[in-house]
């Protein structure tokens, strides 16, 4: 079965899937082997592991090998962040192309103009794309699908943006009515009231889907009663991963040897497991038993 | 100053060089944060992150851009392991020259026979090359470098392979005669014993290095003692990254909101600065500054 | 249908396929607008366009990219060359499922040792592998294998070698036994002899395939007569391309304009038709027709 | 000395500067052989032999790569075609900073809205970038050269645009000012005459360029007599080798052997010379003296 048919399934048959961020095929893994539905495969968390401003500055060429990296390692579906699409219509038709093709399971695509800024930064511009021209791009994104289950998923930035509930509403209605399979509906608040204001003001039928980064509070509960049927932990294990390897670090430089640094390690067999070291043993000696049987090596 | 420069200068200033192990310009960066004087572009972490096992499996292409992405990041110097230098002779050459030209300032290459296995994985297959065909290796990476600061580390992995004592010593000097501007001697045992044998037994003039992962309870002043110039951190944040993401998945699915998820998180502000996020604010003010005095705006 | 079924299917149905050696996706495209049943990836001449030595220099990563190009821009099947297959029976394993995920629809691995030099070089070194050592790389590839259909075809360099027929029948019994779904036979000879010679002498049933660069003379159906199933064309088009740009380059320099110049270019709508730039136009239009419908512009 | 550094040299040295384009290494390295000053790595070209439309698809990843392989390959200055820039003021930034450590000499920017489409098409928007917008950009590039030898060619399309002659001149005085290294005035008439009614009535110093595709009748002199110091033959030898090689391909399927095929092939060991076989050889024989030297061989 196809990833992208194995995540319509999810949502069709769960309360809610939730999805984890990663920014390598490990982190990817690590989403897997905790037991999260899906992956995603976030711009800013790939943008940050390559020291790079998430600003469109990396390229879709970059982002597409990263997510497909962890395709070719995990087993459950990858959902994509292709931040505003890579250009015009143009470019969304192909990188749907190209991440279809790489058994991405889905993307999303948000309403900003591009180069775009990260949407939590402070005192960064977030200008919206004309409603009309973010509509082309679903059109062209929907054209460029040769899989109906490969799922497009239309960002709307409108509360980010500052336009207002209204703005928002009318926006996702016309998001859907292009084509748009799943509606993401992005917020800065750290409360989740506009989110749910939206929620439950929105008569659409497709699923909505929030990336709570800046408002933790809410509970998983909360999020199933308000109808939304995905949600995005999209940068919490790239936070941690950052903060524990700048305490190693230093911690090594500080201490006289490596057996004095106090910081939980994952041992160097649960890496070789990760990395699948132990199958080119196992193949090793499948290759052994077939040249013995035909007689090579006795 | 070219970072070959800056890594030659600091083998000669310090008792000891400390070098952090990274795979990607993220890790990299808090690599140089910490107060490394190096980082190390391991073979092994690399594969780890592409969830791919450590035996030649990605290729230099991949390990290059790898490699690449953190010298961009940082302004200290990388050194890119290379592990058996890709084939033969020709492929050491052509590695050398694409390494040098991205900035990189040394490599190392090891003895055993292509493709290889980790050094420290159980039950692994551990050949050695014969020492005339690595001697061909150091004599072709010799031959392709244009900056001579560039630096080439032969590996012996005559210990890890079982050789014995005299094998080590034998290709150290053999491979310091060919022209390796340092030599690294690896072991798996979980005490420095055996390094330290080695170390107080050649009488070698080039600087010796050193990876403690499997005898972590050596302490620098020993290092430095048994003349020891540069100690490699090859993958702790790595295995720290592993642990604490792991953990966090699992508290996030286990939890009711990602508030109760009781793990340190980096802040995403500390994110955005290690990725230069508000350079770009500040370049766009420069720009307006300067559209200002042209008349653009006003 | 899959590439590699229309592969089989072509086998099965006609006398003999006509595969048309390719370097990129634009020389790969007029593969198929000529008619050729199918493409052929081939190493020296994806090499020799990266100017690049045909010895192994370039990577997997490298080649696989070239055809996959190939692929997304054509609709008959591309085979791809895979040398040596890139190291030992590990890197055959991970070839062939990158290989076939990108549709490629078949490789050919060869039983050189690994890095390989051009078979047609003169005064090159042309070692065989141990035919147990390729054994275990086809079953390394086979065992990979997740579409049945994926071709794997056995390059045996034994002629080439000079290592004598009676080897080269040898091994093409062992290749075939280990799971080969087709014998490529190779020869430097300037007429087609000792290939008629093996083909009359060797007893398999799977496919036989040649590449008839050093007996341009042999015919068609002296192929067909001989039990041939496939004859590359590999490298033809490239020093066509090589001959006229060498042309083209120096006679433009000494001619007062390019109107002077005396050779036969294709229009720049060939390019533009070939390159499929009016789609562009095409999807703006649907876009717009789209976007009429729904109201926003009229 | 620096490839951007022989280019500026040139620049003054010569009468006109005469340059060849390019879409892979080994195009690059027959511009290099013909005798040609320097190396265009044009973004049409390029996209064309990836069979995608020049309409801003591939990405600033593929580009670079592309001209990144001509650079390694060739010793004489390698100019690459930036098309807009890649997006915004940052994309600029990031794409000199790239561009300039890869080793390519200078880079062209045009003033049209991203993502383009080729100045040439048929029917096509050509839409023009706001002055103060394009203006944002050259203080952007700028601002990121390292080298300041690095050449930053703004390219304006006011005339393809249809937007008159004094726009045009307007235009590049804005952009002489805001950096810029030199003007490419660019045109889509079949004679040179608005080219050369702009390089009559401006007044500006740094050095103007031209790409004739369009009015191939303009003869060498012409252009040195209208203070034209760069002309760009940006795509004759492609469309040589696209008409060529179509040629070949239907005559090798409609003869009965490869002998019967009319067309003059380069050699073997041309294409051998060219990707540096030979040096392989060479490279082996130092070692083998060297290994001889040391006493391994005798």
């Amino acid at each position: 079965m196809s990833k992208s048919k194995i995540l319509r399934d999810l949502i069709i048959s769960k309360s809610i899937i939730k999805v984890g961020g990663a920014f390598d095929a490990m982190s990817a893994k690590l989403v897997e082997i905790s037991g999260f539905d899906a992956i995603w495969a976030g711009s800013f968390a790939i943008s940050a592991t390559h020291a790079l401003p998430d600003a469109s500055i990396l390229t879709m060429t970059d982002f597409l090998k990263a997510a497909e990296n962890m395709v070719d390692a995990c087993d459950i579906p990858v959902i994509a962040d292709c931040d505003t699409g890579f250009g015009g219509p143009a470019n969304v038709n192909h990188a749907v192309k190209k991440y279809e093709k790489a058994g991405i399971a889905g993307i999303s695509i948000e309403d900003k103009t591009f180069p775009k800024q990260n949407s939590l930064l402070e005192n960064s511009k977030q200008e919206l794309l004309s409603e009309k021209d973010f509509v082309a791009k679903l059109i062209a994104a929907k054209d460029a699908k040769n899989d109906e289950n490969f799922m497009i998923i239309a960002r709307t930035e409108a509360l980010i943006a500052g336009k207002g509930m209204d703005e928002a509403i009318r926006r996702a209605d016309a998001y859907q009515n292009a084509g748009a399979d799943a509606i993401l509906i992005h917020s800065k608040k750290n409360t989740p009231n506009e989110i749910f204001e939206f929620t439950d003001k929105w008569k659409g039928h497709i699923p909505l889907v929030v990336v709570p980064t800046s408002y933790p509070s809410v509970k998983v509960d909360e999020l199933i009663s308000h109808k939304i049927k995905m949600v995005i932990y999209a940068n919490q294990s790239l936070r941690a991963a950052h903060n524990i390897m700048l305490k190693t670090l230093k911690d090594i430089l500080e201490k006289d040897s490596l057996e004095q640094v106090n910081i939980e390690l994952s041992s160097m067999n649960d890496i070789f497991t990760l990395q699948e070291m132990y199958k080119i043993n196992d193949q090793q000696k499948m290759i052994e038993t077939n040249l013995e049987k035909m007689g090579y090596i006795n």
